[in-house]
């Protein structure tokens, strides 16, 4: 069972099947060369069949290895015809507004779609049925105002980011045990926005909400996550709890908020933390807490407001109680006198080199 | 060698190894989790050596299976730190403006690049010395006001749609032996920007020039292609000599041009045609010639002048001369009254429904 298990995703894995041992592009093996070469005419035989390759590319794509490339062709519809053995159909950068019923029939062993950069506004709620195992959808850059339904519980990873959704309702992720990554930036969504419950179920590593409209951290994200990018919203603040309930995060991204204050203890739910992005932000000091994470290597503080530097506000007082060195602060662009600062604030880091500081970079 | 060659192809066909036998995203296996497990602190040991795993990964990117997943970040540059064995760098929907000299630097086993959509306008021109298996550029819709230089020999797959490209030089394309697909459409080329012989020693099967500034058919364009595309252009002829040169094409792309004459026997040079798009043109007959392409199809000639068809239009007189019965005519929006057309002008067609005709799709 598991070795079925390891072959399936190996399989889905490879954009192409191991076993399809044909060169690349190598269209003209299939397209009637040998019976050209007998150049006799009207001899009265029927017509041969020919072999149905080339046909079942939809005219302008590109089909290989169960490869069909149908980007940039200013299409306004998703072509007829896909074939069925479809793995990857890539679609991005058309014009097609609107994913019909069928439009995805008979492609169920379709891994990969690619819908990015088009002008979808609806998807129809069925249209989706057919993809038994689809894992990656890309359906980023175009004009939707929700998540599509009945997204395939086979997906793994969504990418949605730049469409005009603002509500994630508490259904819509359903039945989807297997995605990991979500990558819903750039739509116009506030924390309101999230109905209670949406995530529950999902196992995410990955969730990116950057580009939005996020005025704190949303409380109710999946607890299994390692990657939570929150970059380029409205968070004034991080109070006590709001990361209580994200204690596997290594990387933590709140660059580019209007944080002014980092509740003393609100980090101290992260003890895996690695790397911690607070640049441009509106800090006056450094945040609480960061002695605390033994595994954190990475912190950005620049372009803040902080005007000190205490000698223990990185590093913490007992020898040992950190597991790894810093290899990257920053601190440049903040109006702190550096010469006033000690160099021992920095004895946890690995080398001098990892410390960018002074103004030199503003 | 042959096993080796096959082998190669294998292995650069597949997005992943096939011998990476690991969940997708299954980040959780190389972080630290084990290490979290002993709590203890201070024990004066040195702190121990961190798998270097997650740190290897660019900031907001996502790094499994040599994938290295960097779109919609935000991105102005490459980022730096990419591990050396990545296979394919996705880089698309960022702000990177210029590609610097050692932005690859190490990624001697990239395999696809994807750079589509960000504001490109320079590649140094070493920038590319480092990506000896590239296969695949995407490096659509950017600034580029011409082809880079030194492009990999390794290419396979050049995608370069929606730039400023003006001219394609003698030299820009020396060297790559492998390219078999080209996609440049969307550029402001005319006729006069291709310097003569820029296409010399390639051995295209596709070729795609769409969208752009043409006024006649290029010349000059490799004789190996299977698929030429030139479509949106302002192509007004094709004259005798036009298509001499392309005896390989199964597919020809020439729909929404301005061509009122296809000259009499230019077709003729074309014995492997398969389907030939003329639609929304400003043709006021059937193309001469027709008949005799054996492998003929699927014929577009519909939002044209067309007034008449006759009866030996299409199908040629003899029995057995043509070799496929067409599956695809289209004529509607043609000013043609469909009751004058003789039912025997469409004796070589499979069905009666491979006819699309009358005014109805107007």
């Amino acid at each position: 069972m598991k070795l079925v298990l390891l072959l399936s995703i190996t399989l889905a894995l490879s954009w192409a099947l191991p076993f399809e041992q044909r060169g690349f592009w190598d269209f003209s093996m299939d397209d009637g060369l040998p019976m050209m070469n007998d150049e006799e005419e009207g001899s009265g035989t029927p017509p041969p069949v020919l072999p149905p390759v080339p046909m079942d590319c939809p005219f302008g794509c590109q089909c290989h290895l169960r490869v069909i490339q149908c980007s940039d062709l200013g299409l306004t519809s998703v072509p007829k015809n896909i074939p069925h053995d479809t793995r990857l159909l890539d679609l991005q950068n058309n014009k097609i507004t609107e994913i019909r019923k069928d439009d995805f029939l008979g492609l169920h062993n379709l891994y990969a779609l690619v819908l990015v950069n088009n002008k979808i506004s609806k998807v129809h709620e069925k249209a989706f049925d057919p993809l038994k195992r689809l894992q990656k959808l890309y359906i980023s850059k175009n004009n939707l105002a929700e998540i599509p339904h009945s997204l395939p519980h086979s997906l793994v990873e969504l990418r949605i980011h730049e469409n005009k959704i603002k509500k994630v309702s508490k259904d819509i992720f359903n039945g989807l045990k297997n995605v990991n990554c979500i990558e819903m930036g750039g739509n116009p969504l506030e924390n309101s926005g999230f109905e209670p419950g949406a995530f529950d179920g999902l196992k995410l590593n990955y969730l990116r909400i950057s580009e939005a409209k996020l005025t704190g951290v949303p409380k109710d994200l999946p607890d299994t996550l390692n990657e939570l990018h929150l970059d380029h919203n409205q968070i004034q603040a991080i109070e006590l709890e709001d990361l209580i309930r994200y204690s596997k995060l290594y990387r933590l991204g709140l660059g580019f908020n209007k944080i002014r204050m980092i509740e003393n203890g609100s980090l101290n739910f992260l003890p895996m933390m690695r790397e911690l992005h607070l640049d441009n932000n509106k800090l006056s000091s450094v945040p609480p807490g960061l002695p605390d994470l033994k595994m954190l290597q990475v912190v950005y503080l620049h372009a803040n407001n902080i005007t000190q530097v205490g000698v223990n506000d990185f590093c913490p007082v007992g020898f040992g109680t950190k597991r790894v060195s810093y290899n990257g602060i920053s601190l440049f662009s903040n109006p702190v006198p550096y010469w006033e600062v000690q160099p021992a604030a920095f004895r946890c880091v690995s080398s001098r080199l990892a410390i960018q500081f002074g103004n030199y970079r503003k």
